[in-house]
């Protein structure tokens, strides 16, 4: 069932630099620091760089650059504005999203599209309409499934029977608001094969804009599937950083669904049986997978 | 003469910071650093970010960001090969570029558009004929006159009219490469009427790719203009830094033509009648002008 590539681990890139300090001095805007208060950040984060390891992964540096951020800007979760418009705007959308799986030939395929779609939206800026016709972009299938090395990047076929055979699945989540694309799919999931169990686990505590328990809750994922913590407050599940009672069934699971970037950044490199489900963000993943900013992922690397 | 927006003071922006290190990256890899050294840079540039003094323009903080690069990497002039490839390139062009202006019904303004082609052209990656078909692109006036505020940015009529009356004309070079297109604009502004004296001013020592005075003579300004070095070996002209020769040209020239997004940072509060004529390349600017990246400006606004 493995596919032919080999495990990837991704460590910092001297390229990330750049955008750890747009990330900081968002979260500090976001957290309503004046200016004099962003420098302060900016400095503390430049005053951190020498220091940093960079075979750490992009999402523990995200978490340090995420926590001076928050210190020095003193809030405790900038973004929560933002996740609860997201939550707002997504729970709107579920009858479209559902009607637009029933309306489809292949059902698991379509909420597998969406399930991306979902990860991708800039909440921040959009009104519903244009996040129904944003994700409606990801339907026509009109995406590369292979890379430049002519290897399959959107392994679908290969997703749904290791789907199909699998008891427990664990779905690893991204951010607010996509949470209710993560439901549809897995309403998708639990239709193609009865499951023993369906964990859905979220981020401990602010982190970004990154899901946690009441995100998943408001969009009702506990209709669908059993919402734990994964006990990490890094934008990406860095398993040293996760509770025990986590890793059990990260270890049990028979698949794991891992949706984001930061996710995929985190696991990369892990030998359980995970589909990494997210859209290229940034030209250092890109390089990594010989693949262009903006493919869609769809794919086991272990 | 003068518009009626008031004069301009850019000042270095905290979003310039993830730039800086793009730059300072860009820069060590272009002079073979290796990761290690490539990393010395950053940490170096990090340390510098607590104790630099943002009320400086971008320019003063780009040349203190490339003598790290520069000094780390211990390499002269990074740029060189981009430099010569480019200016081979364009010099090829030159045939084509009188063509295209023999060919138009304003020539000036036709050798206008094309000496903001020529200023945004990326010539490290295009060969001759994409240069060609990149300059094509700003032959068709598709362009915003006006800014969000519909404020004009791009005064052609105005600029026509100042350039027929003055007498001795400073031009500003930019780039490598572009001088070949600054010289089919001379060549115009010479046509229009009669000058006292063009002069044309590159930078004095290497810093990016900004033309040095070898470089205007390879694409044979000396023909039109008489080539002088500003002193100032920051990416942007900063009077501070120029030699006193060039300022007293400065002071007496009754028309600047100022290329490029660099130079307009450096001078954009002067009170002489300086002309900006640059395409915005950051957000930073575009913020700062209402304005769009990408938008072609061709102001006074003094």
């Amino acid at each position: 069932m493995a596919s032919e590539s080999r495990s990837i681990k991704m460590r910092t890139h001297l390229d990330c630099i750049p955008c750890f300090f747009k990330q900081a001095l968002q979260a500090g805007r976001l957290a309503g620091a004046d200016e004099l208060t962003q420098k302060r950040i900016a400095d503390e984060l430049a005053r951190e760089i020498p220091r940093f390891d960079l075979s750490l992964s992009p999402p523990e540096m995200g978490r340090a650059i995420y926590q001076i951020a928050r210190k020095i800007a003193i809030h405790d979760d900038p973004y929560k504005e933002i996740k609860h418009k997201s939550n707002q705007l997504a729970l709107g959308l579920l009858p479209k999203l559902r009607e637009k799986v029933e309306a489809s030939r292949d059902r698991l395929l379509t909420a597998t599209e969406l399930a991306i779609a979902g990860n991708v939206i800039d909440y921040g800026v959009k009104n519903s309409l244009e996040i129904e016709r944003e994700a409606e972009n990801f339907l026509n299938g009109n995406f590369d499934i292979h890379n430049k090395y002519n290897k399959p990047i959107f392994a679908y076929r290969e997703f749904r029977q290791a789907l199909g055979k699998a008891g427990v699945v664990l779905y690893l989540a991204d951010n607010a608001g996509e949470t209710i694309f993560d439901r549809v799919l897995i309403e998708e999931i639990k239709r193609l094969s009865k499951k023993s169990g369906i964990f859905y686990a979220v981020k401990d505590k602010p982190i970004i804009n990154d899901a946690l328990i009441d995100d998943a809750l408001i969009c009702g994922i506990d209709k669908v599937a059993q919402v734990i913590s994964s006990g990490c407050d890094a934008p990406g599940t860095i398993l040293g950083l996760c509770s025990r009672q986590f890793r059990a069934i990260y270890k049990d699971a028979d698949l794991i669904i891992s949706k984001g970037q930061g996710n995929f950044e985190a696991l990369s490199s892990k030998d359980e049986p995970i589909y990494f489900l997210f859209r290229i963000k940034c030209t250092v993943v890109a390089m990594q997978l010989g693949c262009k900013v903006g493919d869609l992922i769809l794919k086991r690397f272990s």
